[in-house]
């Protein structure tokens, strides 16, 4: 295992997992077949030390961490946990979206105080206005239908078309379109190669005036440098929650901005997402032992 | 006009009326024919200083601090403001249980203070969790539905059965059964003699043990004692937001629960709902000169 301790795992989860092993290590010994890993990098370099390994078993849904391609040469199968937090994440988006509409932390505070006359808040509503998804995966979906429900104008943008949700009302729009549109902008990209900076300088410049952009995807998404030249300019709120992976003089740069709002990566932490994911990742590695691998990446 | 002045109504709205009206008064004087109220008692011996008048335009939904019937007898139209807030209030009951259910107050303080670990947060997802709505109104009605679209079980109990939403999966049960299975309850009756304290001991007494009870409605229709007792059981959180419309003691004895929540009453305060209730207001006004009064309510 790498970058992992036994804290990640519930203890059912660690049982079903111990019996799938005739030991484990959490140091990895160049004799070990298995491995586990989180973040941690699991490059060229650190594969080759491991002449042994048959499967990485990674507890992310993310693998850009790992050498996908080296370990398939090496014939390593990698296995990643998809789609366990589409529901916590969908549902955090529209928790930030709301406790910045409505004022929530400054509500509660003068409650606490006493003061229950509600002067000097206002807010919008969701309702009628745009509401663009850019990337419709998972997450993006149900991000879409919740906006719908609550009565917004839905447009998207993503790689590939889904007449499905077209068929709902989820209209498909150039990415230039949604994002000059939209009353609120959410991001939903997976980060790789092809997605880094999509959202580059020319997008970050047409964003509409007085629009709320949440990205709870990578921040490597966005052109940084035109991120901070328009929250200078004032006229857009901008809400992430990664701020974990960013390097810390970036975060400061952005947060110094009142209409900037951080939080800390807290979108998938749900016990139903911490449940799903857990299973997915003691299947993943009984299914290959069973000789009947699941979510392979590579 | 009574509880009236002029930072009630946007300059254009004026401007309708004062083209509606001869006079305009801020005191009530006894030749008035038309009275516009917010909520001070217009009562028997308010209207019988008032001879002339014809017409109460009330600047708010509920009437219940009108004497309808009385007013009825005297050959006096009144009329109210419905349904202006009811996208309004709707996005507000999810602003308010997910605030709760995601601790942002916290997650943006800790960011605040350059804390991104995330340590010590955890959630539940409201998908898959049995919801149940207390009155199924145009606000009830507009929280179901949401509530669905979360992927919640949606329940509802009402004093007429809705089978449009009942097609739609949000099903009727018992109001004891709406109460005691539902892991978050929404509270949406109007205040009438006839509702009042229909959330009574014994019902407080059945809430699930763990629910998230959330009440934008007036705190009347809850038994005071029977709420203040489950509070210090503690086994529940109630959120509220009409503290303004209490006792002052008596918010004191919830607030002082850590498992109560006091918002300023601010759920009905968006830009769209202000513009609404104005319209029609201005409208009720011109419709009833007009000989076709609108929104009648006695």
């Amino acid at each position: 295992m790498t970058g992992f301790d036994k804290s990640g795992l519930d203890e059912n989860v660690w049982k079903r997992i111990e019996k799938s092993a005739d030991k484990i290590v959490f140091k990895p010994e160049s004799g070990v077949d298995c491995l586990f890993a989180k973040f941690n990098k699991v490059d060229k370099a650190f594969i080759s030390t491991l002449p042994n390994l048959k499967y990485i078993g990674l507890l992310a849904t993310g693998y850009g961490t790992t050498d996908t391609e080296y370990a398939k040469q090496k014939g390593i199968t990698v296995c990643n946990i998809p789609g366990y937090a589409t529901e916590s994440v969908s549902e955090w988006v529209f928790a930030l979206i709301l406790e910045h509409l409505r004022n929530l932390e400054s509500a509660k505070q003068v409650a606490r105080k006493g003061d229950y006359s509600g002067d000097g808040f206002s807010s919008i509503e969701i309702k009628g206005k745009k509401f663009g998804v850019i990337g419709l995966g998972r997450i993006g979906t149900r991000v879409a239908e919740i906006a719908q429900a609550f009565g917004a104008e839905v447009t998207y943008w993503s790689r590939n078309r889904k007449k499905e949700l077209e068929e709902k009302g989820i209209k498909y729009e150039s990415i230039e379109n949604v994002v000059s549109k939209s009353d609120f902008l959410s991001l939903h990209l997976n980060k790789n190669e092809e997605t880094e900076g999509t959202i580059n300088k020319k997008l970050v410049g047409l964003i509409k005036s007085g629009a709320i952009f949440i990205n709870v995807s990578p921040m490597e998404l966005i052109d940084f440098n035109a991120l901070e030249k328009r929250l200078k300019k004032g006229d857009i709120t901008f809400i992430f929650d990664h701020p974990d992976e960013m390097n810390p003089e970036d975060v400061k740069k952005l947060a110094k901005y009142e209409n900037c709002i951080v939080y800390p990566p807290i979108g998938f932490v749900t016990k139903e997402a911490r449940a799903a994911k857990q299973e997915i990742f003691a299947s993943n590695i009984e299914n290959f032992l069973k000789g009947k691998p699941s979510n392979i990446v590579n």
